[in-house]
């Protein structure tokens, strides 16, 4: 069992992986004669291959709460996945980057604390964990590809990996 | 002046403008080994013409207060456009039917009351009023077309078209 250590969620931090969904740090326009700010594309929805087409989900995960377990990722190849939290609770992302044949580099393991403002937008085939809410049930916007083609794939990692509470990161 | 009267948003109801996103009333299935309960398909989100694409924005309305007064509708004729709570902001959506001519046919104008765990997702072509969230400033997922292409119509209504507090609708 290894340790993996959890850092702050930041538009930099997670450029590899995808975007981060958030207002705090974004730039704006105004809308609707003022009266809204616009924080324009801050994700992009791929729809990659024959069959799919882009939609919009929900997500009600269960509380999870540390010590975390992580033993296996997974990934979509023909499509971007969103979790951007709307009741409030925060979450765990895990992400690696992908070897050349494709398969998790679990050198490059890196786990988030995702704050209740901020959601992820997963690149397509990007690995990453399945959903972790913290402390409470979290109810999640999902946008993401949807319809017929392999788009699943998941692996099981070469060892556990174990995230503690951090203060908070 | 003529009075718009609020009602409760519904599924049934908001079926000829578009997708009530929400948990209460919905299927799902379970995903993630049984810990996450998927609600899927809830919104379609649609990319019509050419120089257009699918991203995730935010917007940041100001807060409004009862009376309202609606002057005006606009629609995206080249996409759908959803608005989803993130701050546990309820708003009011106007909407209304189009004319064989495509303007607002303002005898099927509707407002509804949509509590901060309901989004909606406005059909390509939907006339409805801008952004209203209701006591304080809301923050809101925005799934819609961007890119190229001419994908906003504004319309001035005949007369003004006032909403009083409801106990609630």
């Amino acid at each position: 069992m290894a340790l993996l250590v959890l850092e702050a969620l930041s538009k930099e931090a997670f450029a590899p992986f995808g975007e981060v969904i958030e207002i705090e740090g974004s730039d704006w326009f105004p809308i609707n004669n003022g009266s809204t700010q616009r924080y324009h594309k801050l994700g992009m929805v791929e729809v990659l291959g024959e069959g799919g087409y882009p939609a919009i989900s929900m997500a009600r995960g269960a509380a999870f709460d540390f010590p975390l377990s992580i033993n296996m990722l997974e990934r979509h190849p023909l499509g971007s996945q969103s979790f951007i939290p709307c009741n409030g609770v925060p979450f765990i992302v895990v992400v690696a980057p992908s070897l050349p044949n494709g398969m998790p580099d679990e050198r490059g393991l890196r786990a988030f604390h995702v704050r209740a403002d901020q959601g992820v937008n997963y690149r397509s085939g990007c690995w990453h964990h399945p959903l972790i809410s913290l402390g409470k049930e979290g109810d999640f916007i999902v946008v993401d590809r949807v319809g017929s083609g392999h788009n699943c794939d998941e692996v099981v990692l070469s060892t556990g990996y174990r995230i503690e509470a951090a203060n908070p990161p």
